[in-house]
């Protein structure tokens, strides 16, 4: 029998862009760079918001809004921020247009005297706002978070990856001490690592980046870094320690118990739609994506095979109650969601639509179910035997009693599947650079994973981190992170030769 | 006594900023024309998002997300809406900073060949979309909603009620036939209307826009209008039925039973954060805000009266017990919002802060109420007898199980105090213009209220509807909008004499 999709792994960019265009995630629009995120990909995208907004508030932080229009001179004041960003923003230049010779243009007579830039993320622009809202300990820790649209100018669009405009939340914080700014980031980068791994059944690895990965002003960058299928990393998610440099550049003091002046500590950290990505690399197959049970927008798909016959109503009637009474149930802290497809098209056609869009369970029911009071389904994520698709027969009652635990079976065996293959994909014993090499040469589309090697941590003073990285980004690697789960003794260093002080992992990335 | 404002409503434009301030709601950004929306203020946001979302989907609309930015050859396809919103727009034109004799600025390597417009709204972006994913007439209707920001720049910016960017929603629907399209347009703005009345505690009159007020490029334009305080109107949200004119200008097109091409009938509509000014100027009072409690980010608010002595861990812990039995209680459809106030200022500061955010009951417990098992408690919506601030106190039984009854008699309360006043606030029986002019003379900012007066319906090709306009806006005047109920007989029209054929709202305007 076909597979739902076309294409299979094997080329993986193209199965993405297909699994993407089959499971009506999203699509390119005319605007470059920027995606139309359709209903199935917001759906995700609204789950992923709800359970770690909730996430996010229960850790003490509240929502608010802030100016997507930065002044060019807010960009100006940190060094380092405007050299890590400025090569990629959107510029508003005028406030009007005008039809001059038929032909509508910016009109020349509302040309802004200081350029406005489109956030690429807000640092700046909330700094700004701290400034003027903490005065005393008393105000810190000040805990804010923002959803929001931000713009960077992407030359290589790749839906949800990669895009010019895309979603995202970012936190931003700032604390009296430094130990407390350090316990933030720590803190979020926690809640990034549990929200990946229990709610979008996506293991990560967490840890600090090196320092020519930095977030741009960064102290300390860290991330949660995902295995792909083709064995790539995804940044999945980061968290920054800002230490006071953007305090410095915009004034964000408070008055300290004695009574003297002093510059808070910040942090920010950010998850996107680039997360949605990560989703159907981790869990997409050969029939298209597979969605964990609690981010799927609709659970379980109730399929009614409708044959223009009078048994048709009663097939329709059994449909609404069960979908009726599987929606009393919870799932996940949520209530269930059950949704019955009732579009005018052939119920094989539906089929194939729910397998190709993830749908954790899909029910298939026809007059001889709701005669006997069967549930026919199937389990996306286990969909086949062999070639043939699998389907299971169960009493109603039967099904019933065991669908949230069924929903909770495919969550954690998505999981289960996605984690072994992450653990047995990551290499170790490295002992030289040339056992890098030779690991990682050939086809840079082959599945590699990572190595996990000890090195000496050398920094920017010191000229070898510039000679590793060059040598690495010569082979298409990067380092993705420090682990934060760290050995106590040390290989010698895979770059040098010298005394190991920690492990890095090491792969290709998107 | 004071009042918790410096500032009372008859001073209504001061006394706005006022609360806006001290509620804690928003402030106004270094970004000309733009706010920040803080916690507070946010917070009523997602109340109003989370329900207003619930109507939109159970009207079978779905979410989707489409590009901010809109190629300037977009806007310019319908002519009427080129018209409408040229004026007003943000430009992108280059898509990189560059440092130029060390002046960080626009660079002219980076110029965009063709323009970008940072949305004003989006029929233009969305119409593109639907013509690619619209084919037959099974595609139809295609009811689709996006929650997003979108800029349109203002020269006299106010917080909540006229900024450059705000945050909306915006549905977008195709559908067969005109009666398909009405029929949307008139259920879209009864969801408005319902939704302002029963969750803003807001009354409006629901009725369509006079030809010249229509949006740029709609057939129709249907409006809610609520009344603020000062007699004037708030447009709080509109619904459009835009015919087949972006349909023709963006080649929407479905294949008919006949197998013919038609073209699509489209409607949009859309609500704002415009809508936290209108609830402001319906229910705040010279303590400042009142919010209705389905809105409200923390309906009962619980101020422990702690003073550095051994009884304080007593009153904490009966505090923690109280808002956690709260919390297990459910009001308005939702989990009851309930809040303890633990930040270190005095209590008294306490209570007033929440006054002045509206929290709609803020209890407060001192050692004789905890040792005594009573809830003491301040009303927000009748919070004073004559100067005295009320305080009833209650055993603590009793309070627990009246609470959700008595956030909806709050509710209620609010919405008929309002209501009231819109009706007697409409006066009727103007037989002239000399009518209008007599009865709206004089200071524009003293109360006035609505006139409903007949009239003949003019259309723009009669010089009349812009010889009436001009008349109106010479005294600050504008229809409103002809209210859906209307009376089977009709006066003469004020205007002409002539015979009137349907009753319209005169007044000022937000």
């Amino acid at each position: 029998m076909q597979r739902a999709l076309d294409i299979n792994r094997s080329r993986f960019a193209d199965w993405y862009q297909a699994v993407v265009r089959d499971a009506d995630m999203a699509e390119t629009s005319p605007v470059r760079g920027a995606m139309v995120i359709k209903p199935w990909g917001y759906g995700v995208w609204e789950q992923i918001q709800q359970e770690l907004d909730r996430r996010i508030k229960s850790t003490g932080h509240d929502n608010c809004y802030f100016p997507m229009f930065i002044p060019l001179s807010f960009i100006a004041k940190e060094a380092e921020h405007v050299e890590g960003f400025a090569k990629e923003m959107a510029v508003v230049t005028h406030h009007r247009l005008k039809a001059i010779d038929g032909k509508l243009q910016p009109d020349p007579d509302a040309k802004l005297e200081e350029p406005l830039v489109v956030r690429p993320t807000s640092e700046t622009i909330i700094g700004d706002a701290f400034a003027r809202w903490i005065k005393s300990h008393r105000d810190l820790p000040l805990l804010i978070n923002q959803w929001a649209n931000v713009v960077r100018w992407e030359m290589r669009p790749r839906l949800f990856l990669r895009t010019t405009e895309f979603l995202w939340q970012e936190g931003h914080t700032a604390h009296a001490s430094v130990e407390d700014a350090v316990d933030e980031t720590l803190k979020m980068l926690e809640v990034y690592r549990s929200f990946a791994e229990d709610y979008l059944a996506m293991p990560v690895i967490a840890g600090e980046k090196p320092e020519n990965e930095r977030f741009p002003g960064a102290v300390n960058t860290y991330s949660i870094e995902a295995m792909m299928q083709d064995g790539k990393a995804l940044q999945a998610g980061t968290s920054h320690f800002l230490g006071t440099h953007f305090a410095e550049a915009q004034n964000i003091r408070f008055q300290n118990d004695a009574a003297g002046m002093e510059f808070c500590n910040t942090t920010s950290w950010g998850v996107s739609t680039r997360l949605i990505g990560g989703v159907i690399m981790t869990h997409g197959d050969d029939d298209g994506l597979r969605l964990p049970p609690a981010i799927a927008p609709k659970q379980i798909v109730v399929v009614p095979m409708l044959r223009d016959k009078p048994e048709d109503a009663d097939v329709l009637k059994y449909c609404e109650d069960l979908v009726a009474m599987l929606n009393k149930e919870r799932a996940f802290g949520q209530p269930l969601r059950a949704h019955l497809d009732t579009k005018k098209i052939k119920s094989a056609e539906k089929r194939w639509n729910w397998v190709r869009r993830g749908a954790p369970i899909i029910i298939e029911i026809g007059p001889r179910d709701a005669a006997g009071g069967v549930v026919t389904y199937m389990r996306r994520d286990n969909l086949r035997d062999g070639d043939k698709v699998k389907s299971i027969a169960k009493p109603r009652q039967d099904f019933l009693e065991n669908a949230v635990q069924l929903l909770a079976e495919i969550q954690a065996g998505l999981y289960a599947e996605a984690k072994a293959r992450l653990d047995q994909s990551i290499v170790r014993g490295a002992k030289c650079f040339s056992d890098i090499e030779k690991y990682f040469e050939g086809d840079e589309d082959n599945f590699k994973g990572w190595m996990l090697v000890s090195w000496c941590k050398p920094t920017g003073s010191d000229p070898w981190l510039d000679g590793i990285d060059a040598k690495l980004k010569a082979m298409k690697l990067t380092i993705r992170n420090a682990p934060l789960n760290q050995p106590k003794e040390f290989d010698d260093c895979v770059f040098t030769g010298k005394p190991g002080v920690e492990e890095i992992l090491i792969g290709r990335a998107y």
